[in-house]
């Protein structure tokens, strides 16, 4: 990947590329401006962001769709395929094993973990669950890179220290508070009350 | 609310607001310089999107840590309390209603809705579920005005028409799809795939 691609752009390349997939399939072409149009953005901006990718648009015509897709799918995924693993399997840990799409993005679910006797050793949506008392040893060896916290508040603190020790490079965290994590480990927070309370202060 | 804030300001507010709370309680005073170190942000930054709040920085020892956080939550509740429905009460739908931390920013999750019939008239996290099929006069009926989209990408589009239709004004969709909604609607997408690609992409 550019590494100096701002994450403002890199968080809205995702935008693009399911727009672009959800344009009719006989589609060949797509200018910046039609998606700029689309996506209710201004065209200079979805066009800056799209040069970080290797696409190149052409005079009039615009970018080859299919191209431009490509392209995007790329730098998503350029450090080829990634696994990931849960920790938590409460409702919101299931639902995170049972969402679809990861895979458009070259990242795979590996497995999950959880600290109740009652839920280790099952599987859920075709996953194993071990014991969070071993995710050490695991995330070595399925080479986990990324993990999704779905655990209460009060442990995710607990649970990104351990992630960190196991070699866990990037932690998505779901629990509605913030953890901390060494420079060298990218966090990202979806606090999903936060979001709504958003919504709510734009109507 | 301020609405000449720019949503990617208002995006912030929360984290700042989730950093305060997470402080020691007998902690008095904040600067904003002390949250910009916290949060790997620019100074400059974070007393701009402050600014937009009604708190109101002193010189030398920055704001009264209390009267910040009053601040951001009258900014982030300013139209008082709203009620929230969830449409869709599978594995993510179940996961958003046992969400805790709503009523920090003054929402009420007050039903869900579903089109199965073994969902249909029970009860989960305490809300009840109704038929999707009754979502018009509910929705009037308990005054929502948020709704949160946990159906398969399939039905989003659909349900997103009814709730339109239902009178709902802001919508947060978790479906892996983007939704197509009237100017007038505020929607925001949450998908965790591409969430996962750009840490993924970060590493």
């Amino acid at each position: 990947m550019n590494k100096d691609i701002p994450v403002i752009s890199l968080q809205r390349l995702p935008v693009y590329l399911n727009y672009l997939k959800s344009m009719p399939s006989d589609r060949i072409y797509v200018s910046s401006g039609h998606i700029a149009e689309a996506l209710d953005m201004g065209e200079v901006l979805v066009r800056k962001d799209l040069a970080y990718t290797s696409a190149v648009g052409r005079p009039r015509v615009g970018y080859v769709k299919q191209e431009l897709i490509a392209a995007l799918e790329d730098f998503l995924c350029c450090n080829g395929r990634r696994s990931a693993v849960i920790v938590g399997v409460g409702a919101l840990g299931r639902a995170v094993l049972g969402y679809g799409g990861f895979h458009n993005y070259g990242i795979e679910i590996v497995a999950a973990f959880d600290s109740d006797l009652k839920k280790i050793g099952s599987e859920v949506a075709g996953k194993p669950v071990y014991d969070i008392a071993e995710v050490g040893g695991k995330v070595k060896q399925l080479k986990a890179e990324l993990a999704v916290i779905c655990v209460p508040a009060n442990h995710a603190q607990e649970v990104a220290e351990l992630l960190v020790k196991s070699g866990i490079k990037a932690i998505l965290n779901f629990a509605p508070v913030m953890i901390k994590a060494p420079e060298n480990i990218v966090v990202r927070h979806i606090d999903v009350a936060a979001n709504l309370a958003i919504l709510s202060s734009m109507i």
